[in-house]
């Protein structure tokens, strides 16, 4: 059989500290990413004895003095997609900082192998780090926020809003990946001249994605960070639409910049 | 006649594979920017059966008892011009790192051509090719967005303002696109100490102009932004304002810096 | 007398085409920056036919059914302080970028010259510009703006918001214009290691300033930017305010950096 | 004894200029980092005769017409999580890039002493002069800030928000910390490529802090930043939180950078 040595030849390749170490920043990078960005879109605490909160809860009663119950359920602080927005953003350039180069994102570890930037093999062990670390992030978020805040732990975006078709979800996690991916292929090209900003631009990038899409599909961009809640919540409903558009999106990112664009072929100094 | 050879050349000129992929680059930088700016502009769904945005209309309904048909139509989780200034600014920035230097604006290449950056046949050219790509973000937006949620596609944003004349859009447009084209011009220039920051940069500049202009003309800045729209609703009512607001911006900036403050015929290596 | 030759020379000094070029770019940067900035504060239009802000209206008068006067006045959409915030960094980001090194500040002006990397009347002359600047940015911003829609012309920033007691005021303004002061003195050090990032650092500065002291004293920090509104509106009261505060603030962060901590006798180099 | 000749040695080693100037700016510093940022946390006037924040009481009022009395309390500005978070993190930016490299945080000092990048003692005499910049920040706060918009003056972050229990906010506490040290950590690396950027991370990851965990704890990351208010207002109920979840945030950032990840002793050239 030519598998076994083939996957001999792959076991050696991958059996370094190295690689190791890579492999579990993907699966730290990742957790730390979702447990920052996921708890941001739990509810807020209603009532707070600290100063800053507490009169949101008064306001909210006297301008709706027939609905007594409000005061246990959320107020309005939470729906706020900027806060959403913002706080996966910089927890992308916190962790990409933080821990060094990392993907933290299937789709992106798809295109940069794709473009050969990665083996096939890493490619695979990196998307399994990713989803454990995914698991991981939503297992602490059930402890760390309380229940009642939990709402469905962080974004359960498998539910697609009423009135959003199913290949309407698909393209907007088509389009809001497409861009993402653009901005990690730019920025692992070696001529970029603004590595030093790399972090930073994928911030703004994944802040964006959240500032489009959030009402449409809850956001997804990330394999990873739509899998762990879905399996944390046992609600796989249309789960695919987060697998589907987010590797749409980075095959066609792939597709423009390395082979239509920038063609990787072309010299022979791209080769990383 | 003479315009048989001229036209020669310049069609001569712009045959190259580099150009072609220049204008094509053009096309879907625009196409992408407006794609991802403009359904922020959209408004977003009442009731998501995700967490994230669902308690936004209990409260609604909940502090408007007498008006029942709320429930079908947009919250008020659209109108924040924070959010629709952040999309616009953050999606210059991932265009311009994702497809490498694009202008996207037709001022823009008004102001680069007047300051012989760029040929005059292949600014008419770019020009063109971001008409079509405005086109083309609004056909893919019709698609995308639900139809109870396109409102006017993005911003409509031929009719003024009420209480807002004519003269007044027309110098509100071009005071915005004034300090955009200037920031163009700045990074363009040979010595920009901080050219790696440049789309940063201009991401900040389209920010400011949208929590600027908002609110009196929805913020154009870019004929082929409010192009694409305006040819999908078949709404041309005071179209011009958005033409000759952003050019006699681009204009003014092309005056001040280029001939004014740093006039590019001093030294002949500012000619690119 | 020694005063003729004295200023003789100092006329000689400033008779150059690149100190009366600085003089325009300090004037027209100050009314661009004011301009702008200030243009972010006015109220925004109640009903717009445009798409984005249409629906603002109707949840306002649906909220408050009891108020129907309500749609002729502005909503609330303008009392964000984070918009004015951002559009002031941002304008000061863009200004700085676009019309290269300018001061724009009589405040920043008193504390470069204090450092001696001004001469004085080259300082006099500069704050006679932005004052100029901050005149003109306010007569046009009075034609653009539609009159109901003008509110105090900007921020009216004389009157201090009840319960601020005034020593309270101008402490707030000294402590908001002493750190902006802080990043102008550290960005001018012939050290600094991010220079090209001065603006974005000056542009946070700015909009760290308003997040503080907006609800106080409508933040100041420039007696120039506070001077275009009160000669406008011909409201003068508790104007020496915006003038104290600021100049404490600068004249503390000179005697911290440049004489306590970086004593600029120290080294002769450090003489620009 | 062998204590004399040792604290002996480490006096003669800090009783040096440069290192008490070192001392001087992390207790400017913090003062100045906690007086901004604590200053944006207190409630906003309610009244503003400015035009910027006066119709807000309007629309509070006539939304709410059975609470006549909400006039008098801060409306509903104050309780935006983003604008607190913003100016946490841009007053990080700004004192870093105002006063050079300042720690400002017990929590920062204890891993960079852990990382022996910083003697014990002078960690010790570090976080003291933190401590004493924190109090001198709410006294002048108590000062400066109207008496009936003071709250808990700043965040008196001491009781957590009902239904969050006391591990849950150690947690909260410690996966926020975590984050900010990884940071620093990456930063003070000698081969980190975006050395001029690092105010600007260290803003955003403040900034991401406060966007995720004010709503649990008021946010502490930084046990100066607690202990000032709690001093102040007298109020040490759960302060321990406030200082168990940093420290621990701060050892487990530590371990993963300096220990597993990038060892130190790997390369002599680490050791500072």
């Amino acid at each position: 059989m030519r598998i076994v040595p083939c996957l001999s030849m792959a076991l050696r390749d991958m059996w370094t500290v190295s690689f190791l170490r890579d492999v579990f920043r993907e699966f730290l990078g990742t957790a730390l990413f979702l447990l920052i960005g996921l708890s941001s879109t739990t509810t807020l605490p209603a009532a707070n004895t600290g100063d800053s909160i507490s009169h949101s809860a008064e306001l909210s009663t006297s301008s709706s003095p027939s609905n007594l119950n409000l005061l246990q359920e959320p107020p309005d602080c939470h729906l706020d997609p900027l806060r959403v927005a913002l706080a996966f953003g910089a927890a992308l350039v916190v962790v990409c900082v933080g821990m060094g180069e990392v993907q933290l994102n299937p789709a992106v570890t798809l295109a940069l192998g794709l473009g050969l930037r990665l083996s096939p093999w890493r490619a695979v062990v990196f998307v399994g780090a990713q989803l454990l670390g995914a698991l991981a992030a939503c297992a602490i978020l059930m402890g760390i926020v309380p229940s009642p805040l939990q709402g469905q732990l962080g974004l359960n975006e498998v539910s697609v809003a009423p009135g959003v078709l199913l290949f309407q979800a698909v393209a907007m996690e088509t389009a809001v990946t497409f861009q993402l991916v653009l901005c990690v292929l730019a920025m692992s090209h070696p001529s970029a001249t603004s590595k030093s900003l790399g972090p930073t631009v994928l911030g703004i990038s994944v802040m964006l994605g959240h500032l489009t899409a959030i009402g449409y599909t809850g956001c997804g961009m990330n394999p990873a960070r739509s899998f762990g809640p879905a399996v944390v919540m046992q609600n796989f409903h249309n789960h695919w639409v987060y697998w589907v558009g987010p590797c749409a999106g980075a095959v066609l990112a792939w597709l423009l910049r390395d082979v239509l664009l920038w063609p990787r072929w072309s010299s022979a100094g791209d080769w990383v």
